[in-house]
């Protein structure tokens, strides 16, 4: 089977050069777990940073050895696991870039391909949408009448939180995006009231303009800076989310990323760290939710996808250099 | 009578050779005011930063003309509010340093000799004590278990939301202050149960031997750096209090003060900013709660007083300096 592994180490924000795709023997399965058969492999930015050794308890895989990590959806190919059968679609964030698998049985959570099609549960029913859900629904606690602002609005998490803000009662929901035809995306396939182009020379201009009675709500994915872009356009008492920094996963100064705390004060803001792995417990809960909202089309997901491993590598390079429009998916087999 | 104005702009921290005091003659009631006797007046680190033009929304008053601005207690003199006699004590935020104060109707409010001291009322019971109260009460929502660290604990607000606290069912209270004597003070007549002295070089070790269990709660009014070493310190989901950034009323370089958000994402903090003019609105229910923590001696208050106006610019001196240990007054009358 194919895996694919890091050529040596990584020093810098990953390309697909860093990579290489290796043919291996089929693994065993494991004694308490299961061989999973991989459909769909998420790329996911914090990767890059798990890669270079920067992500808080992760360690970098082993050059030329251990496959690339990453969250995928499969089915079971061979299970030592009671109640895990053969041929049955699971979802695993601790899977590999690889073919086939080896899963413990403390990892794998079953899924319900009647309720969407399988690849959503690395996208839009996943850790980013659960991620998304838990910002808006339980910290920035999004009601009626809400101003929300959104960074990274064409990602997988950003566009899912712009989403459910509205079916939360948001009155305006703005999305900041790189480039026209993620804000296009942004706008039509995601339903936001707006999105600014940041790459665009007058965009703070443009934001202003959008948000003429400020902003209630911001939840920010991106950097320290952008927050405090989405604070001084805030109204008072703003919540603001901040859910990820993916600037600083590959930015050489790592001592900067810092929020002034004047302007935190000033707009009495009331500022809450979002880590995902606090809301696994409530994964079920979002999943029943979310699946409501995609049948009535209240939420919907774009997927960015390439087909068979050994694309793997140049997917990921276009998702470090934010190239990817929708959620960067590998559908392996 | 006498007033206290500015020789010229300030540019700089100020200092006593800053001020001088002149002789002028008695205002005019105002035609919809009153005029106030100053018994004390309070001496409050913002008006540092009000001095230089920094203080938003507050200008500094013009040299050799306007005085000084400041909370005053005192004695109505003449009244043209009804509702308001002659001999009657109050408080105003909207004093000046001057021996006979014109004050709009709009802007005093009567006190109650009876369940305080006067001159608690530019104290534990005026706005260093509401802003306390606020932030560990409406903003922390301190209950029964928390560890709190409180910065500039021997100040009027530190050394009174510290107090709170364990009022609160706090279990353990830190203070930190810069010298010995303060932390003797803040430990003796506060009652904390410990406080470290910044200005040790092994405070940072003697702080982590003293917070064995972490922190929740944390109220910071001094600046980013120690929300920072706050933040350092405490435990997933800690709550911090962002009430004022004293260090940054005087130093050069306005751009710093920033707190780094990859430390708030993931301690999973929730930062809220406080501004006291919010909670005006409850200062009566406030002074209820303490006026009874104080005759149940649950709640302490300590004052650096001098006597006479013509001593203000040096207390003022003193205070911008922090060699005061309790709050700063000066007993005018």
């Amino acid at each position: 089977m194919k895996i694919v592994v890091l050529k040596s180490e990584v020093d810098h924000k990953p390309v697909a050069g860093d990579f290489i795709v290796c043919d291996v023997p089929t693994p065993v399965c494991p004694t308490d777990g299961v061989l999973v058969r991989t459909t769909h492999l998420s790329l996911d930015p914090y990767i890059g940073s798990v890669l270079r050794g920067r992500h808080l308890g992760a360690k970098p895989p082993i050059p030329m050895k251990e496959p690339i990590p990453g969250a995928i959806v499969g089915q079971i190919e061979e299970s030592k696991v009671s109640g895990f059968e053969v041929g049955e679609w699971v979802y695993s964030m601790n899977g590999r870039w690889q073919e086939i698998c080896p899963i413990g049985g403390s990892s794998i959570r079953k899924i319900d391909p009647s309720i969407a099609p399988t690849e959503a549960y690395i996208g839009v029913l996943g850790m980013p949408g659960l991620t998304a859900w838990a910002g808006i629904t339980r910290l920035a606690k999004v009601q009626s009448g809400d101003i929300v602002l959104i960074d990274a609005a064409a990602g997988a998490v950003g566009g899912t939180a712009g989403q459910i803000a509205k079916i939360c009662g948001a009155k305006k929901v703005v999305g900041i995006a790189g480039g026209k035809e993620k804000c296009q995306m942004v706008i039509e396939t995601y339903d936001f009231d707006d999105c600014i182009d940041y790459k665009e020379s007058e965009w703070k201009a443009k934001l202003s303009q959008t948000l003429p009675d400020g902003l209630s709500v911001f939840f920010e994915n991106v950097s320290a800076e952008m927050a405090m872009v989405a604070l001084s356009h805030a109204n008072l008492y703003v919540r603001g989310v901040l859910c990820g920094l993916v600037d600083a996963y590959h930015t050489e100064v790592q001592s900067q990323h810092a929020i002034n705390a004047g302007l935190i004060i000033g707009k009495r803001a009331n500022l809450q760290g979002l880590v995902v792995y606090d809301y696994f417990h409530l994964w079920d809960e979002y999943i029943q939710q979310a699946a409501t909202w995609i049948s009535t089309k209240q939420l919907k997901f774009k997927e960015d996808r390439v087909r068979g491993l050994e694309n793997a590598p140049s997917q990921f390079e276009r998702l470090m250099n934010g190239q990817n429009i929708g959620k960067a998916i590998v559908t392996v087999s």
